[in-house]
């Protein structure tokens, strides 16, 4: 290893790093549909294509044992995955999972683990069908990988977004964030105070959304039964302006949101304001809510219409007019990528 | 989390742990042809099936930092993942990779990294299409998934010998086992004085069994070429006993090994004589070699007895039979499952 060079990590970010290391190498396989850039690669076998996502999760950075219990842990791990899946609108139906767990887990942690897998794979009707376990020196490493179906013609990348497309968000945002603020405040309170028992029953719906979070199979199954394609889709996992981002960038083009059509909870907004601060803002910029954003041709827009819980959000513009947030006050704020750093963390 | 019974994972080994946690839950979609139990599992697409692997790689229990160069662990884990593919008798062609890393790590000890990660799928015509790159709180952690290819009527399992089926392991066994008792010791008296610097040169082939091995596609190249189909496979991962355990096992049969059948290196004999250990335990007990151990009727010897480097090494026998060495010394030793376990480690 050269000693002469030493740039941190952080330096890049995770999708600059990600960037820097793959660049520069074409894929050469004929079934290599798509490599690295969307929430899935896609791997063509004819007819159908095969999709297939990967994440990893860390102990001390995407859970606390804490208050995380581990049959919710088991559940989320996959539920990432698939919601990566659903994000290319095709139907997951494998997984592997891999597990590096100290000793300080005992067969029956496991066992719980597990039945969060499970229940998971129960509920997406999806397979368990391979993965590794192994020790580790300290710590609990998940890592889950993913694989699904589409036809060719159905599969919807982060590049297909056109000017004056409708921008579409599903479900309420900022939750997820605010659970997990909410559940590192109890935390710190019980820390100082070991008699303190946090009572989050009135915020049962922002503890849920952080860990126990949903991936939506049922818009990929309204767009089918619709008859619908969107012209562009990515999962909203780490916070809506990073996804827009994501979309504008590899599509070329600007947007408009509109900040009255992003939905959020009445939890959410109360606990924003009870934490001082800005509602909006933890729906931009708080991550892992696993909605979607799409985008679909103003066509179709009767197509969509009547399906439950997806709001029209914006517009998509051309490139040089930037990504613009409408303030529900009436002013225009540029809207900046900021997403999840977890080399920050 | 229950409180009430805490059993130690090392209790039921990886094999039982695993069986322990994912028995009793069946395939549900037609696609997953076989889940969990063999190299890799199998996804039905038509003609041709996706064959799936999956391995983890974490610091202090797979690989340790003061002897293994970066590029080489990247190369490794890859080449792993693909030995899985190859023990199903099916080409790789895409992975995965992810990485978790503290940030001890540098974006230029990431760069060599995959340099070895590239270097392996130059060489063996893969594609990287997907991964995650996260932080861990301590030390690498790195999650390969290959995919592979095969026509149904190709893919071997673990399942398919015969009662008079020949054993044939391709290359020589124990030298990666050895290479790393090598680097051990080298490391023990490096710490304990630092003004003393290794020579490894006359023990070259061992170090880089263990720290850069090959997967054996030539081999499953030259089943093709000669038209033939082994009955059954497995890489050679965690030592030829505990292989042969998994083979009989899954197929419901006994099996005879010759130990001159069992090919040794020079350097590895020379290595286990200079340990006072016996060679031919390093191969039955030692891991990491990632050789092939396949069966085939006895109707197919003519056909691969001029593949290079295959050693027929025993038959398969009736189940009560046992699993028996035959040793060079005229007697018959009971075989005991002895593979890797890291939870002890």
């Amino acid at each position: 290893m050269s000693k002469t060079k030493r740039t941190d990590v952080n330096a890049l970010g995770e999708f600059g790093l990600i960037k820097h290391l793959t660049d520069n190498h074409p894929l050469r396989n004929k079934s290599s549909q798509y490599g690295i850039g969307d929430d899935a690669a896609v791997i063509d076998n004819g007819n159908m294509q095969t999709v297939v996502s990967t994440d990893m999760l860390v102990e001390g950075i995407h859970f606390d044992m804490s208050y995380t219990p581990l049959k919710h842990l088991g559940y989320k791990a996959v539920v990432v995955n698939l919601s990566d899946i659903y994000a290319m609108n095709a139907r997951p139906q494998q997984i592997t999972v891999s597990i590096a767990l100290s000793n300080r887990y005992s067969v029956e942690a496991l066992e719980q683990l597990y039945q969060g897998i499970y229940a998971a794979c129960d509920f997406y009707k999806v397979d368990l069908v391979g993965g590794d376990t192994t020790s580790s020196p300290k710590g609990l490493v998940i890592s889950v990988t993913a694989i699904g179906q589409a036809a060719k013609d159905k599969i919807v990348y982060r590049n297909g977004a056109k000017v004056g497309d409708l921008i579409c968000i599903t479900g309420n945002l900022g939750a997820a964030y605010l659970g997990l603020q909410l559940l590192e405040r109890e935390k710190q309170v019980y820390l100082s105070d070991k008699n303190m028992k946090p009572d989050l029953t009135e915020r049962k719906y922002l503890v849920e959304r952080i860990l126990k979070p949903e991936a939506r199979f049922d818009v990929i199954q309204g767009f089918a039964n619709a008859g619908v394609v969107p012209t562009s889709m990515i999962d909203i996992s780490d916070g809506l302006a990073s996804e827009l981002f994501h979309i504008c960038t590899q599509s070329k083009v600007g947007a408009f949101l509109e900040e009255s059509g992003v939905s959020i909870h009445p939890e959410a907004q109360e606990q924003a304001i009870d934490f001082k601060m800005d509602p909006i803002t933890c729906a931009l910029s708080g991550g892992e809510d696993y909605e979607l954003l799409f985008t679909i041709n103003p066509k179709d827009v009767d197509k969509i219409k009547f399906l439950p819980d997806i709001y029209i959000a914006g517009e998509i513009l051309e490139e040089s007019e930037g990504i613009q947030l409408h303030t529900t006050g009436g002013n225009m704020h540029p809207i900046k990528a900021q997403g999840w750093n977890h080399f920050n963390a």
